[in-house]
C-alpha cells in the first residue's frame, strides 16, 4: 500500500534508503508564487544532518538538496516539486552478518515478515535517512506558514531524566548547544548524562516539545480529521516515537474538570483562554491559543553493549552493533517532528477554506 | 472538508448531532459473506449506552440500531451497510442561555470560529452521540476480526489518581464492575473518588488502555501509515483524548537502550520477544507480540460548579452548567476506544493483502 | 473496496439497494451557512422518479427525502447531511426464477463473480435506485453552484436514431415534453420511435448532453485530476453510460489542428474564444467558455422479448423478463447525469482555492 | 491541489517540465519480490520516445531511465520506486514571443487563469514530456500484469479520416509500421494523409484502441469505483484525449436492448458471453471477456500555419508556430494509453482481494 504518502492538498511522496543512491520527497499540491529556492530548504536540512556533534552519527553526508522541478524564475509555479538529495557516504561494507540476525528494536524482523525479505543495507527504508524527505517538504512548508504570520518553535524537552526548567526558557539558547534545549543548565546535565551512556555503549530516549503560535482559530475537521488526531499520526509516523500529548496531555487523565478547563476571557479585544491546558485545540479545532504538543522517543535501538536476539531461522545468537550510530535521536528528530507539524497544519489550512458557503462566493465572486 | 470519513478500504462515515434525528454511519467497503444482525452492533452499542450507572449521564436513549442497507438473507453483501440510531430523548428544553456563551472546555467557541454559527442544543456535532457511529461500525470491524482470531481487549485503567494495580489483573472484573476496571479493589477506590467528585459538582479524567492478541506480523505501512500512527490518530480523534502511547510510551523517553530494547527470541518454533516494552509493534508494523496502547481522557468539560467565561460578543459571565452530564466519560469510552482501534487494524489488514507480488499470483492464479 | 463514496472536499457516500428498507447518502464536506429544505432535494428526485410517463416504470414511489442530520435553522451547519428515501414499492413477488440465471447486460453475473453472492431482488446495488443518492447529493451541490452564478443545463440530444436539430434548440421545451427534448419536433419523433420499441418489447438508448456556464477559467488539476478527466469518472459511473466526450469529442479524431484549434479572441473586455470545440476545456482546465459534454446510454438490458441465457451452473436457458422496466433510461438519466457533473465542478472548485500562495494569505490575512 | 497523484494502493506521483532538469515518478505501494531491471521500463519509454520516425518531433531526448530506490539485488523491496529521466536536449532559445500571447488549443492561457503565471518553455508541466512518468510507471505495472496472466494490446485505429479494416487486423503489423496500426494498408494512407497534412502545416487527431486479455471477472467496483469509469479518468487524463467509450460506446446509444444485449453461454466449461457489445465490463466490473476500450485524441494544436489569437492582455496577435512539433500525437500516445490502463487495472485488482469474508480468512489464517 501507499504509505510513503502524506497530506490530502499538499500531498507529499518521499522515497530512498539509507544505503540507495539518495532520498528524496515530490510535493505535489505546492501553491504557486513562492520565492523558493534550494536554500530554503538547505537550512532545514541542516539542522538534521549527521555530525553536527559528537552525540550524532559520525557517518558524514553533505546532504545537499537539489530543485528538479516545480519552479520557475525562483517561484513554484502549482506544479509538483521534485526534490533529491544524493547518498554519498553509503559505505560498501560486509552487511552479510547483519543480514542475517534481527537487530532489537528495529524493524528488521517486521520488514521480513511483511515483504518475505528487506534491504538490510544500513536499515533499508526504516533508516533515520528517510526523514529526510519529510524534512525537505517541510521546509516547503514552514515556508508558506512563516509568510501566513504562523510559526513553529521546536525543541528538546528532556533527555533521558534531564528536564529542561521552564523558569530557565529562553529560546535562543536552542541553538546554542548541540541538544537544542532551551535551557543551558539542563542542556549541560544532559550532555554528561550522554557522555556516561556513550561510556556505558548504551543510548538515551527523551521528550520533543512543539509550539505553535500564530494560528487562526477554527482550524481542524471536526470528528476524524481533527487537529490533534492529525498531528498525532504525524508525528506519530516519526521512526521512534513512543507517546504523543496535546496541552496537559497524559496529566489530564489525573485532573479534574474544574482544574483542566480553561476559562475563556477577553483579551486586546479578542476572546482568549486565561489558561491553555488544551494546548491550544477544543473541539479538535485550533482555539487560537499556542498549540503545544510533545513527543516521547525512544532510545536507539543500536548500541555496543551485547545484546541477545536470533537468526533469521530463530537460532538464538549475541551480537553487538558495530558502526555509525547515534548514543541519542532527540537533538536530529527535532527539525523532523517541526516539518510534520508544518506539513500538517497547513494542509489543514488549506482544507479550511471551503468550510463556509461565504468563502466560495466571495472567492468565485466575478 | 471530509473530516466525518475514515478508513481507506474499509471505510465509514458517520453523522449525526446530539439533538438532530439520529446518528449513524455508511460503511463502505465491509467484505461480502459476514454473517450480521442487528443484536451483534446492539452489544457494542449497549456498552456506551448512558445511564448504565449513576457515573453516567441520566439521559434515557435505548440506542437501539437498525441496519438499512448492505445485508441479504443476514449476510453482508460487499455494498454500503447504512446504521441508524434514533434519537429519542432530545429534551426540548430552551437552549437561549447556552447558546449566548462559550462553555470551557468545549468545542462551542471552535465551532463559532470555523463556521459561523453552531447548533448548539446538547453541544450538536461535538456531542458524545457522535461516537455512536463510530462504535456501530467498530461493531462490525470487530466481529471480522473476531473471525480472523484477533481479539481486542479493553479497560479503564486509571480513573483521577485512582490506577489498577498489574498484580490483581482480572479480566472478567471488566464486566463486573460499572468502570470497566480489570481490578474489582481499584474500582472500588475509584468510585469513592468520583463519589467525591459528583459531591463537589466537579468531574474526572482517566486512561483508557487496549491490548489486541492474535495480529499477525508485518502488518501496518512503513512510513506515514504505520500501525502505530494510524492507531494514534483512530484514538486521538475522540473528542476528550489529550495522549496516547504504545508500549513503554513516554517511560522510554527517560529509559537507555539496553533497557527498552526487546530482545528476540524463540517461543513454541516461532520468533517472540522476550519483553515487550516495544508493545507490539516495531517500524510501524505489528512483530507478532499483543499490541498495547493507552490514552489519556480529560475530565469531563461540563461541572455544575460555577465557571467564568465569555459571551459571543466577549463579555465576562458566570456560568454554572446544569443538565445531564456525565462526572467521568472514560468507562464509556472504553467501547469507543475499542472500536477505533478494532476499524484501524482492520483496514490495514486489508491494505496488507497485496504487499507481495506472490500474493497477487496466488490470489489470482487461475 | 470503498467504492460507493465519491469527491474529495465535498464527499458524498451512498447506499441502498432496489429492495431494501430505502436508499441515501451522507455529504460530508458541504460549506455551512447554505439554505437548505427538503423541497431544495425534492426537486431534482421528482426528475428522476419513476412513473412520470408510459416510457418509464411503473414502479410507484413518492421518493420523498428526509434531511436526518446537518442542518439547523434551516441553513447547513458544516457538519454531514444524511438523507435517506424509504423504499416503499419494493414488490414482495418471489425471486427464485431471477435469481436462479444471468440476465443479459445486468451484472448479475459479474456480482457473483466478486461476492460469492448477491441479492437478486430488482437488481440490488446495481439497480437504478441506487441513482437517488447521487440526485439527493447533487441538488445540494447544484443549489450552491447557483449561489455562484454557474449553472448546468442537462437534456436529451438523441434517442435510438432522433436527434434534436440544433437550430430548433429551445430550453424551455426541455421539461415540456416527457423525453427531456429541447426540440419538440425531434421529441414527437422520439416518442413514436419508443412506442415501436415497445410494441415490439424492446428498448432503446440514447445520449445526454450537458452545458455548464459561468464557470470561472482555472478550475480543475493538471495532471490527473483534470476537469475533463473527473467529469468521464463522475459520469461514465453512472449505470449504463458507454461513452463520455467534451467538445469536439471523437469527431476531433477525424479533424485537423486548423479545423480543432479554437483561436483566443477579446470579447466585452474578456479572453474568449472564437469557437468551442474545445468544449470549454483547456489542459484539464476550464477556460470560460462554456463546458459541453456527452454521454452515451446503451438501451435498458430489461426486455420482454426472449433472451438467450445460462444457469448460474451454466446450463443454457431462454428467458423473457417480466415485471417494471423502462423502455428508455435516458430521459430519466438527464438529472443523474447533471447531478454527477455539479458533485465533480463542486468539489474541484473548492480544491481550487488554494492554488495560489496569495490566496492563502489574503483568506488567513489577520 | 495534489492532481499529479493517481491510484490508492499501487499509487504514481509524477513530476517534471518539459525545459526543466529531467521528469519522473515515484511509485508507492509496488508489491515486493517483482524482478525488475532499467531495462523493463526503458522498453515502454521508448515506444513513446520522439524522432522514431518523420511523424514525430524531431527534439532528440534519450529518454533513459535511472531506477533511484525500491530495488535490491534486481527485485522490488515493497518500499517506493523512484525513477528520473533526465531531460537533455531543452533547446536554450528565446522564448520570450511564445511567453507573450496565448497558443489556440493549448493550455497556455488556462494556467495563467489558474496560478497567475507559467513556465512557459515548451509547454512546462502541460508538455507532453509529462507523461514519460506515466509510462514509467505504467510499464512496472504492465510487468506485473504480464506475471499474472493479463495483457494489453494498444494501437492505432484511426488516423484522420483512415481507420483500420478489421479483416485485416494483424497484431504483428502494430510495431512494422511508425503509426502502430495493425493494418499494413491502412497504415500506408494514413502516411500519405499526414504528409498532406505536413506539406499544410497541419496536423491530424485519431483514435487509440485497446484490448486487454486475461481478467478475471468481479474487477472493479460497483457504484463510483467502477472499472469504466476508472478507466475513463485515467485515460481522459491524458493531454488530447476528447473521447472515451468502451465496446459498442456511443453506438449503443443508437441501438435496441435486443441488439445490444450479449447472450451469456458456456464455453469450454466456462460462462461467457456471445458477444461483446459491453465490451467486457457489466455493472462496472470485468465480465471475463476482453476489456475494449477507445479514445479519441484531438489533432495536435501546435501547427505552423497562421493562426489569430490574443496576448496576455488582450491584444490581438497572428501566430504561426515554429519549432519541433508532431504532426500526430496518437501513435506515442499507444503507450501512454496502455500505461494508464495498466495502472487503473492494477490497482482495482489489488483492491478487490478484499471483497470476500472468506479472502481475509484465507489469507491470514495461521
Amino acid at each position: 500500500m501507499a504509505g510513503s504518502t502524506f497530506g490530502t492538498i499538499f500531498k507529499i511522496s518521499t522515497w530512498g534508503e539509507s544505503h540507495g543512491k539518495g532520498v528524496g520527497v515530490v510535493i505535489d499540491g505546492c501553491p504557486a508564487g513562492l520565492a523558493l529556492s534550494e536554500e530554503d530548504i538547505q537550512k532545514f536540512l541542516d539542522r538534521r544532518k549527521p555530525g553536527q556533534s559528537k552525540y550524532s552519527t559520525p557517518r558524514t553526508e553533505s546532504d545537499q538538496v537539489e530543485i528538479l522541478s516545480g519552479t520557475f524564475d525562483g517561484k513554484t509555479t502549482g506544479t509538483p516539486i521534485s526534490l533529491i538529495v544524493r547518498n554519498e557516504n553509503q559505505k560498501s561494507k560486509d552487511y552479510s552478518e547483519i543480514a542475517s540476525y534481527y537487530r532489537p528494536g528495529h524493524a528488521d524482523y517486521t520488514f521480513d515478515a511483511k515483504y518475505g525479505f528487506r534491504d538490510y543495507r544500513g536499515g533499508g527504508r526504516s533508516s533515520g535517512r528517510e526523514t529526510i524527505g519529510r524534512v525537505a517538504a517541510g521546509a516547503v512548508a514552514s515556508k508558506i506558514l512563516n509568510e501566513m504570520g504562523i510559526r513553529l518553535l521546536t525543541y528538546t524537552k528532556s533527555i533521558g531524566p534531564v528536564s529542561i526548567d521552564e523558569n530557565r526558557f529562553n529560546e535562543r539558547e536552542i541553538s546554542a548547544n548541540p541538544l537544542y534545549m532551551p535551557d543551558a543548565s539542563a542542556a549541560a546535565a544532559a550532555q554528561e548524562y550522554l557522555n556516561q551512556c556513550m561510556a556505558d555503549q548504551d543510548s538515551s530516549g527523551g521528550i520533543v516539545e512543539c509550539v505553535i503560535t500564530g494560528m487562526p482559530a477554527g482550524i481542524g475537521e471536526t470528528v476524524f480529521d481533527k487537529l490533534d488526531s492529525s498531528l498525532a499520526k504525524a508525528v506519530f509516523s516519526i521512526g521512534a516515537v513512543k507517546g504523543f500529548e496535546i496541552g496537559s496531555g497524559f496529566e489530564a487523565a489525573s485532573m479534574k474538570g474544574s482544574e483542566n478547563n480553561d476559562a475563556f476571557i477577553t483579551e486586546n479585544g479578542r476572546i482568549a483562554k486565561a489558561t491553555n491546558h488544551a494546548g491550544g485545540i477544543l473541539g479538535g479545532m485550533s482555539d487560537g491559543s499556542p498549540i503545544v504538543f510533545r513527543a516521547a522517543i525512544k532510545p536507539t535501538p543500536s548500541i555496543a553493549r551485547p545484546q541477545h536476539t536470533v537468526k533469521r531461522d530463530g537460532t538464538p545468537v549475541e551480537i553487538s552493533i558495530k558502526g555509525r550510530h547515534d548514543p541519542i535521536i532527540v537533538p536530529r528528530a527535532v527539525v523532523v517532528v517541526e516539518s510534520m507539524a508544518a506539513l500538517t497544519i497547513l494542509d489543514l489550512l488549506m482544507l479550511n477554506m471551503s468550510a463556509r458557503i461565504e468563502n466560495l462566493k466571495n472567492f468565485y465572486e466575478p
